[in-house]
């Protein structure tokens, strides 16, 4: 079952000029910093109850990260919906429906994309985080 | 105070065509379909617990909404965050920070744009919406 929405990416050139800025606007500061190797990004999360925001830096050419900013420049980068049980969500929407194998995301969430065309150019995510 | 992700938006070129893209991977039918007249817009939602997927297709030229098709294509268009209050927030993040004067949003809310140059790029509103 899709339950909410369990974070809101967005892609920056420089996390050092983008987190006051975001810090202001959300009036509160960030709860933590983090690196994903595999994927290139550097990150910042801000909790806002239910969701996090979360900005990420691209540190190499190469991925799709870098790639999004290349084209689209900083902005909005992907949505990812809870669910209690990603292969139940599989099963139901078919591997044809996503893009790429399962992979981990921060905090060890499990994620799988959905392919960019199923859903008119919105970069779409399912997410099984155990709670985080 | 900023509480929450009220809704966020998503630019379609057709409604008719996105809405059983997006009913099937949310799970879920919409819950309404509603028109904005002065926006240009025609919309349907998507209730995700605390927070609404909103669908918006331009429906005229010369509108902000069109103005973004045009120029970025289909996708994500617009994060809302919702405050208790409004005036409140104004006070506090000052004038220069946002981008035109208040305007009502579907259902009475309340909004104000942030400007587009506060963000990275990225398209923010703060939203008073009495709880819906």
């Amino acid at each position: 079952m899709i339950q909410r929405i369990h974070h809101i990416n967005f892609i920056v050139r420089d996390l050092a000029s983008a987190i006051p800025a975001w810090e202001r606007i959300l009036n509160r500061p960030i709860t933590s910093r983090d690196r994903l190797e595999e994927r290139g990004v550097d990150i910042a999360r801000f909790d806002l109850g239910q969701t996090w925001i979360v900005l990420v830096q691209p540190t190499r050419s190469g991925t799709i990260p870098a790639a999004h900013l290349e084209r689209y420049g900083e902005g909005f980068f992907l949505m990812s919906l809870e669910t209690d049980s990603l292969p139940d969500e599989v099963r139901r929407l078919g591997e044809a429906t996503f893009d790429g194998p399962q992979r981990r995301g921060l905090d060890d969430w499990l994620v799988r994309d959905i392919g960019i065309a199923e859903m008119q150019g919105a970069r779409v995510q399912l997410v099984e985080s155990g709670g985080t």
